[in-house]
């Protein structure tokens, strides 16, 4: 039914396939050694690596990867994981997306919106997690290979925007906990996590608030602040701008490393007006096959029982993970078009592989994408570097991680919600497309209070309502004109009669009756018509008998054979209404000169 | 988004309607006298009622009435419910049928697949039955006050007929025990029925079979014999063909009778070879509102536990009630058009009456509507002559029929059965319609394998897949001409491009590079392009850039007012693309004349 590979390889050409060459290009691709290729980008891009290339990666992943400690950090809190485990989850993803990534710019790691999605099954034991880091990998994985991708079409943009919004909505609401280091528990979705604030707003402590709305504060004007150069600046304010940029570019980590600092001098007099990180495990983790079986509340779950906690709405995860990394993908690629398959096998790969070192589910991450593509990365060899880098992070800096104030984590993921936040799209679907802001509202809506899986379910019933409705009610285009002084009327049928119009077609043929009386002969035009269902056809028959008892003669003008056989089969005889041939006025004349039609017909022939 | 009012009303025209003037309509018609008479027919047909009706209306009523006994019975016991529920689900919704029905043909009452339907609910308590029927009632007469049938036409031809298929045969499968007199249970599915029929083969009881069987034959032969009258026959004969045909159309009850009379005999010699049906509590139920909770295994279920245990799948019931009443009121109503919202308010006020006396669900029945339609009825009084009928038998004969064997009411379920299984839609789609074979074929292993509800839930999500599957791909027409001898490509967009085509709409015009390279101008030609989706139209402006950075020059044309808004929204200066008017080929000519691309173009003007 889809034609899922045309869409990967931009060299096929894109109209009219016969089914027989589309199975014998696709063996011929399989054979060969270009197609093998690319499923292992490494092989096409490391042959040709330079040491320009080199150099430019190293500065891109060690600017990345200064973002990548304290987001991995932040968004392991986000889960309810222990915060190395956001560390390794920017490690091992990484080192795996070098070898199997297609797009130099993405970067893989943990991001804020799987981690929203993980918390509900960390609450019960982190071996959710890093099973669902296994299983979202295969599931991926599977995707690819059979090139299912053509399912994301189905999730449409208003949809997409609406589960972010509503994703960013929660992960900042949950963040107020840290952010005011108030009591209670940072809720479920945006409205129990609102909810908590006000119920335990009394409890704000005073220091960890100042911080994180600092920390917010410092990272918006950070942001914004560029050093202006025009043409005749000097080269020093050129070299200066150049240099501040980087400052710009790593500004997550400068503000946790400035915070660090005063947290460690207030420690060392004897003052802690902070919530700190804590200890962190530093190191390697402990390399092992996923956890198969957990403990939760001293009773042993099998991975059965795993799956059903997970349930079907489980399957969001991986889904989003798909969407976030793909999108990313197509955002930054600029002109060259994104390999969708090859991405899907290297985040399954990613996710497998980490899955094994007590990784969270990772996927491309917008920020830190975005910090990779202006930090003028050339090759994935940039994951590489930034995986090298949180590495040594992981195992040389782990007791400094201690002194990292929670308000300021929580700060960082605000900031980093609030920009994916887009609101452009309310006002432009306001403007031209009120049905599906509906959609976009049920999905906020549906995402903030109840869960952002239901969300994004019943965003996507919605659309297919929509879409149906738009099926069930095919526009047939009615016009008359006149053959000699004879009136017609010509329907037009268009596209695919499914079986959601087997009411509403049936029903406008009826309406000549009304609206076109005068016309005593009804051309149903089929030149347009690509497909025909089986309850239409029937329904449709019904009423073009019941227009020819009411002295109406109707011609079905040029329709497919395998339609004229299927009218055939249902009522035999009716092939003699079937006329073909570029011009329908000879087929009108000759019947009306030899017809018993026009005997009874009121209207005489000029 | 329906335009629901017009079905039912065959007066209004039906095309292009201002929603303006659908709100007048809407509100006169509430107001006037003679729409308050239709919801109430009974107004309408008994003023003019005359002593002919009334005999035509009393042959009919106790036809059908001998044919509603057995089958009350036969089919109470199919759902395991005491043998005069099902008498009295004939004789309540037939009373309230003759004041709120419509069609003078159909006959409301158990239906086998409804018994089926509400055995595994039964099976927990009687109670379930009584309040199914309630509740039933409430959600038909609410989707026909609402007028939501339409919702109904989202349920296929196959969808419909893969289920009664599978509902037959669960049905047919589930009478092999009593047939046979076999042990075990009747099972949920046709795959536990044969099941269980095979495990305990051994445990036939010979003269329950003999009986069984000799019951089907002797319903086929009665159906099949006619006694043939032609022009030349003595008026003797004719008078014999008249009456041999009530005979053959109370073949059912003449069935029970004889084989009543054989068990009643044998009794009477000591002898009792077949199971029979017991004792009957005759006489009227006890009137009481419908039981809002129950007692199963001496645990109290309240309303709340009790909806819980109907499950999101016990809606199917109140669905396929309105599925098989309004078919069956379709193919009798014959030239005049069915009142679908009135049939919904009459089948929902028949449940409700219903329940508050003890009765299962209950809806138009193919067979006695068949019966009756064949006595000649002339008013829907002949369901309040049966319903007199059945109430006479249930106070009078309820004694006699302790009698029946249970054997002979397995019989006369299974040749019920095999009349509603239809097999020439296989034939026929196999022949035009292999995609919607495989969605009939889907229903009918699911419903067979799975349960029926199941087999309805998974047809209808492959017909959705299959109607996206259709919008994801719009037919997009291309074709190449040439302007002065400047080479164009025009692509026609079709309909609605909804959300699912945002792939695809895309990639279509981007392959103008591959298979028509040679065009330098693209008209994307709008004049028939009714919705297009907010995604499609974004993803459209990036190839439109894309094609326009590879030196084509791309025009949109006659695109909708609304629609050059979104893309000019969501591209500014998009807008200059768009040119209107009857033709294009002077915009083609203009632009060359003034335009940069001539200059780029390797074409020269002639």
């Amino acid at each position: 039914m889809f034609n899922k590979m045309d869409r990967d390889d931009p060299r096929t050409p894109l109209l009219g396939h016969a089914p027989n060459s589309r199975v014998r290009r696709t063996a011929t691709r399989l054979c060969s050694l270009q197609s093998w290729k690319r499923r292992l980008p490494v092989t096409i891009w490391l042959p040709k690596y330079t040491f320009e290339f080199l150099l430019r990666d190293i500065i891109a992943g060690i600017t990345v990867g200064l973002t990548s400690i304290p987001q991995g950090i932040a968004y392991a809190m986000v889960a309810g994981l222990p915060p190395q485990v956001g560390l390794y989850s920017s490690i091992f993803p990484g080192l795996v997306y070098s070898i199997f990534g297609s797009c130099k710019d993405v970067t893989v790691g943990p991001t804020a919106i799987l981690s929203a999605l993980l918390a509900k099954y960390v609450a019960k034991s982190a071996d959710f997690a890093y099973l669902a880091s296994f299983l979202s990998g295969c599931i991926i994985m599977l995707l690819g290979i059979l090139q299912l991708g053509f399912l994301l079409d189905f999730i449409s943009k208003p949809v997409i925007c609406g589960f972010t919004t509503a994703a960013a909505l929660q992960i900042s609401a949950s963040q107020l906990r840290s952010l005011f280091r108030i009591a209670g528990s940072s809720g479920g979705t945006f409205i129990d996590a609102i909810i908590n604030f006000f119920t335990h707003i009394t409890t704000i402590h005073l220091w960890d608030s100042v911080l994180g709305i600092s920390t917010i504060i410092a990272l918006i004007l950070l942001k914004r602040a560029v050093i202006p150069v025009s043409e005749t600046s000097s080269i020093c304010r050129t070299q200066l701008a150049k240099s501040w940029q980087y400052v710009v570019r790593a500004r997550n980590a400068l503000v946790v490393f400035v915070c660090a600092i005063v947290a460690f001098i207030l420690k060392t007099k004897g003052l802690t007006p902070f919530a700190l990180t804590g200890t962190i495990q530093g190191g390697l983790p402990n390399f092992s096959p996923p956890p198969f079986s957990t403990e939760v509340l001293n009773k042993t779950l099998d991975f059965e029982d795993m799956l059903t906690v997970y349930g079907p709405e489980g399957l969001v995860m991986p889904l989003v993970a798909i969407l976030e990394s793909i999108a990313i993908a197509k955002a930054f690629a600029g002109a060259t078009s994104v390999d969708g398959t090859q991405e899907m096998i290297a985040i399954g790969a990613c996710n497998i592989v980490s899955s094994f070192a007590q990784s969270m589910p990772a996927t491309g991450s917008f920020t830190r994408t975005a910090i990779n593509h202006a930090s003028g990365v050339t090759t994935p060899a940039g994951s590489f570097f930034k995986a090298c880098l949180v590495l040594l992070a992981v195992t040389l800096l782990a007791d400094a991680f201690y002194f990292i104030p929670r308000a300021t984590l929580a700060g960082i993921i605000m900031v980093a919600m609030f920009s994916i936040i887009e609101l452009t799209i309310v006002k432009r679907l306001w403007r031209n497309s009120k049905i599906e802001l509906v959609v976009y509202a049920l999905t906020v809506v549906m995402g903030a209070c109840v869960g952002l899986e239901y969300g994004i379910l019943v965003g996507v019933c919605a659309d297919i309502l929509r879409a149906l409705a738009h099926t069930a009610r095919p526009n047939i285009h009615t016009s008359m004109f006149k053959v000699g002084n004879q009136d017609c009327v010509s329907l037009v049928l268009v596209g695919a009669l499914s079986f959601a119009s087997c009411e509403r077609v049936p029903r406008v043929v009826r309406g000549v009756r009304g609206e076109w009386a005068r016309a005593r002969v009804v051309i149903l035009d089929g030149r347009q018509l690509h497909a025909i269902d089986y309850g239409v056809a029937e329904n449709l028959i019904s009423v073009i008998l019941d227009l020819e008892e009411d002295n109406r003669r109707i011609l079905l003008w040029n329709f497919k054979e395998s339609h004229q056989q299927l009218f055939e089969d249902l009522h035999p005889g009716f092939s003699e209404k079937f006329v073909n041939g570029p011009s329908i006025d000879q087929h009108i004349l000759s019947m009306c000169k030899h017809h018993w039609f026009c005997n009874m017909n009121e209207l005489s022939m000029s």
